[in-house]
């Protein structure tokens, strides 16, 4: 994926590597340098990758990377230029060493870069009401306003005619144009992902953005979460009503037509022109396929092909449910 | 309905308004003056009408209108006295002409003529917190107070005795006397609704207001928006929980008590009395009677006579609902 | 429960409180001293306390309090030391006297104790954002951090190495270390309690409050009211998603995970290492066991023991609700 906006920490050498993950191991090359942890596919010769299951093994088989994290199970199914760095838990793994090099995609405290607008040159090219503050690495193009007590903390390319409410909060997202965002969205804070431990979770980082494409309208108490690993899409010309939630990861097609309380959990992808009625709540990793129209209150618990109509929890062919509970 | 907040911007010649509408059609009287544009009963000779569904037609056969947006399928319910303006899609037209009267009514953007409450006569008649801002056209009774960091945007009318929390927002409402509305709320912003169009949704005005009668109490983190041909209404004594969703036009009844993240689809009218346990959702257009009490979770997708306990999804008789999910 | 934050007001006259209740009978020492109002269990000599419902019978033989809100059916159940005070509606009676001994209690109106946290010795250990206030009686440990706009308002606790966010308010509560509370949400609210009636609804006082144990995150726009009688508890290391609402007097044991836009109703107990799906809902005055797992989407209306896999509206076996539904 691409990542504009969290600073690469790197490069790092190996060893330095294999003493944050508590690996005692020393292959050959312990002076080598290591540019960046990226998945199989997109891994060079200088970076790091990480195999953590089987339905992976044609990627792993093929990765440029020189060192991966995997397992003792896995590690046969690399080529020869890659060494593997034996871990117990490669998600955990990956995430100390994501974490090593990004480590400002971790945690989400407040930014203390933001400073009045009326201190930054958008003072001039924006329309805005009081109490608005602007982060380091934000952007506007023309014609944009943002409403009383919002503030656009760091990393935030907004387009042209944009209008942001009062009271919402951006951070890491990239925002088209003719994009509306209404009064108290919450954009761009990290996901709920974390490895569960019964003393102390652990945050895994979240290195991307929330990416919401032209035309888009975002309705009053949202919160959309950026992208862990890939980013959080909601595609152009989508409009989404109040108090939605939309996970981290979620990608949305274009034309989407969201009412109020829907809930898209983390990793689904929606096609184009799909309708989803009030308080429908999709699960995590589903696949929603074109022109899909999910009736409110339904919670959709598998993939759904295109064209498809449903409702009900679990959610079926729409049809049938208004049968079966006549 | 009354429009108590919104300029009109009429009158019009009605050649401006058929120039609009991109109607070449040219009826006799083309320098007639349209004040208005109300529905079919309201309408009087100067204003202009519109009829887009047959279930309409007795009012249509009655309606002092001297125009109507209408297709060429229904004219002929129309009097002879009312001049038929020939259009494909009767709501969009009728979306483009009221826009024409109440451009005030399309967009949502920050109230830019907010100011410090300091700046104000309020500042010696209200109690306030820090950096409360207030709009043109507000007033407020006696005995009032008004959290930190909340907005009375333009357009609100607030009795006696009212208590607002902080972080919330208000715009075009009319609130009534010992009213409480707590913290994060949203109310009277325009409602989730637009014509759905591949490039570009078209939004629809919104030209009615948010009326909270007398001994409400609105819960934190509440969205309600403003009608968009008529008001939206929360009976007086009704007391509602954290995180609800009131869609446009929506009427609720006096002494309603809804639990938290109940969400009400547009339009839809509740009796008095009515009980909603917390995440229930109602449909659109639906009525649900006086006395009604709907439980937790459930999904009402049809009307509900009065004195009725619903359960489920979709929503039936609980006694029914209860046997049949022992 | 332990109460440490309002002011009691007592004591008060056993003849005030008589009056107070309406109560013309007059009790031979009519000019006892009443300290405060307890529970049956917790009530001493010098208190009051209150008993409307056989199920606690046991208790109430047991009491030491000197006089007891009831009614003509129950008195008898009472020791001879005890002496009835006999009402119509005990619940409403005991709300009387409780608002009368903690007025602070009963309602929320804005915190105009709160001064810019600049004007407070936290200026110096706090990091804090633009326009954050703080309360009195509020105290922080080490290495805090309030993001901006954010109101501490009175009587909050908050212990070392805790990060509140953004538009964030919190009052009332107890905070513990290493704790995330992330933007927008609203913390020590009173809950959605008080008797109806049908011409003016009578709120009850809440006089417990929200208590937070140490490694916790809580997400944007959650709602976590505080106890009435007792506290709302949030369990060490439990993180909960966005747009979630905690009603009073839940507790939630440790490492909970409860994903987004889940809603808890008032009084339900969850055990440990509990996981609640997405929009799950669970009703009121409900136990719900160690290791529960609740599907996303679930309507819990009923007790769940331990170890339990639960899914559907009404909730019930994981693999039944899967079978029903194939």
């Amino acid at each position: 994926m691409s990542n504009p906006f969290f600073k690469n920490f790197g490069p790092f050498k190996i060893e330095e590597i294999l003493n944050a993950l508590k690996i005692s191991f020393t292959p050959d090359i312990t002076d080598a340098n290591i540019y960046d942890i990226k998945d199989l596919q997109n891994a060079t010769r200088k970076d790091l990758t990480f195999f953590h299951s089987k339905k992976y093994k044609d990627l792993a088989n093929q990765t440029n990377a020189s060192f991966c994290i995997t397992t003792n199970n896995l590690k046969n199914e690399l080529p020869l230029n890659c060494i593997p760095l034996i871990v117990d838990n490669v998600l955990v793994s990956t995430s100390v060493v994501t974490t090593k090099f990004y480590p400002g995609s971790l945690n989400d405290n407040f930014d203390k870069t933001a400073i009045d607008i009326k201190e930054t040159k958008y003072k001039k090219t924006v329309q805005f009401g009081k109490n608005v503050l602007i982060g380091e690495n934000v952007s506007f193009g023309n014609d944009c306003s943002i409403g009383h007590n919002s503030i656009i903390e760091k990393n935030v390319l907004i387009g042209n005619n944009c209008s942001i409410g009062s009271n919402t909060i951006l951070r890491n997202s990239l925002v088209g144009n003719n994009v509306k965002i209404l009064d108290n969205c919450i954009i761009g804070k990290h996901g709920f992902g974390f490895f569960p431990n019964n003393k102390y979770n652990l945050r895994y980082p979240h290195i991307g953005v929330v990416y919401i494409e032209d035309n888009c309208e975002i309705g009053c108490g949202a919160t959309i979460d950026r992208g862990s690993m890939s980013n959080t899409v909601i595609g152009k010309n989508s409009f989404l009503d109040n108090q939605i939630h939309i996970a981290h990861n979620v990608k949305i097609g274009e034309n989407a037509i969201i009412a109020g309380q829907v809930g898209i959990a983390g990793s689904s992808i929606l096609g184009k022109n799909v309708k989803i009625g009030g308080q429908a709540g999709i699960s995590g990793h589903l696949i929603i396929g074109d022109n899909v129209e999910i009736a409110g209150g339904s919670g959709v618990i598998k993939d759904i092909p295109s064209n498809s109509k449903v409702m009900g929890y679990p959610a079926k062919n729409l049809r049938k449910f208004l049968k079966d509970n006549k």
